[in-house]
């Protein structure tokens, strides 16, 4: 006894991540009840998304310009290139503010179960990236997971033959976080990456 | 460096509600990698939603034919009338399968601090329903909370002129709930209104 309209509305809401039935019916209502001009301008973002943002030729991020800012702003540091697993994963590194380099987007980490192979992923342009430019470190900002463990693996083998200095993201205790309720991996890896102070 | 396009999507995801930064981000980030053709559905049923959708004339709920499906089934009782506060209620004791009568929308609840008092709900269409049709029983389905007591206190009154049963949906355990785990109150009303068995 919901109105069609409405019902498809939560259908298509209730597909994007992280949100259920509820949350999807929830944020319809609330669209619904709320002013048209709200629901028209959230459609032409929507409508115009797909045109206005492209991948980055060089890195692969999105951008609205190619390439995009950070490949083509000459105060970034071009000799050093974060390799990160998906494009949204930029921005988090870019909130940090810790990383003046450049970026490559690899599209995937390596899960031969799940049909995931280095052939899948944007190596081959990570490598051609390195014939031009002048890269002297590639750093690996992989999620310490079992895919990431296994791609880092092989990016390193792959990037030995080059002389370039391959380092990883630091993996152990999160700050703020409690030794009690850190898992015995994050602390035998935060042993083993111990440093002096 | 995040898109333009891409900003002003998060910002506008991020007002829905029980949708943070975090999750706006990450519902935009999953339409931009996913199908244009996701991202132009969902735009177009935007769009069209407050046009396809309106206020039913007669209860009051979301409706694209008015009145609703549910005022002008003959097959529903309408001489019971189920109150509800919002539009988004109806569909909730829909899905219960419980009730077979009509509804009517207030709009909100009495909640004097925030500015809401009687004359802002629809009373006045709700009052004169009871003119036209041959209603024996109102049910009020609205929150066990201090706005739900005091509009059904508020209603009560003003129905006690009709001879017209007034009843309220039934407080107490949850189904599956756990007696460690229920607050003082709900406890005491489950008491006060603990039935025969």
């Amino acid at each position: 006894m919901t109105p069609n309209a409405l019902d498809r509305l939560v259908t298509l809401l209730s597909k994007l991540p992280g949100i259920g039935k509820k949350s999807a019916s929830r944020m319809a209502y609330h669209i619904l009840d709320g002013e048209n001009a709200y629901a028209r301008t959230l459609a032409e973002e929507l409508a115009a998304l797909h045109h206005s943002i492209r991948r980055c030729g060089i890195c692969g991020g999105f951008t609205e310009t190619d390439p995009c800012p950070i490949c083509s702003d000459p105060n970034r540091d071009h000799s050093v290139i974060c390799v990160i697993e998906r494009a949204q994963d930029l921005r988090i590194i870019e909130e940090s503010r810790e990383f003046n380099g450049v970026f490559h987007v690899l599209g995937g980490l390596i899960a031969p179960l799940e049909g995931i192979n280095p052939g899948d992923l944007a190596i081959g342009t990570l490598l051609a990236r390195l014939g031009g430019e002048n890269v002297k470190e590639i750093i690996l900002a992989l999620n310490p997971t079992v895919e990431g463990d296994t791609t880092a693996l092989y990016l390193q083998k792959v990037l030995k033959d080059f002389s370039i200095e391959v380092t990883r993201l630091a993996s152990g205790l999160p700050v703020g976080g409690d030794l009690e309720y850190t898992d015995r991996l994050t602390i035998s890896r935060s042993f083993r990456g111990r440093v002096k102070v």
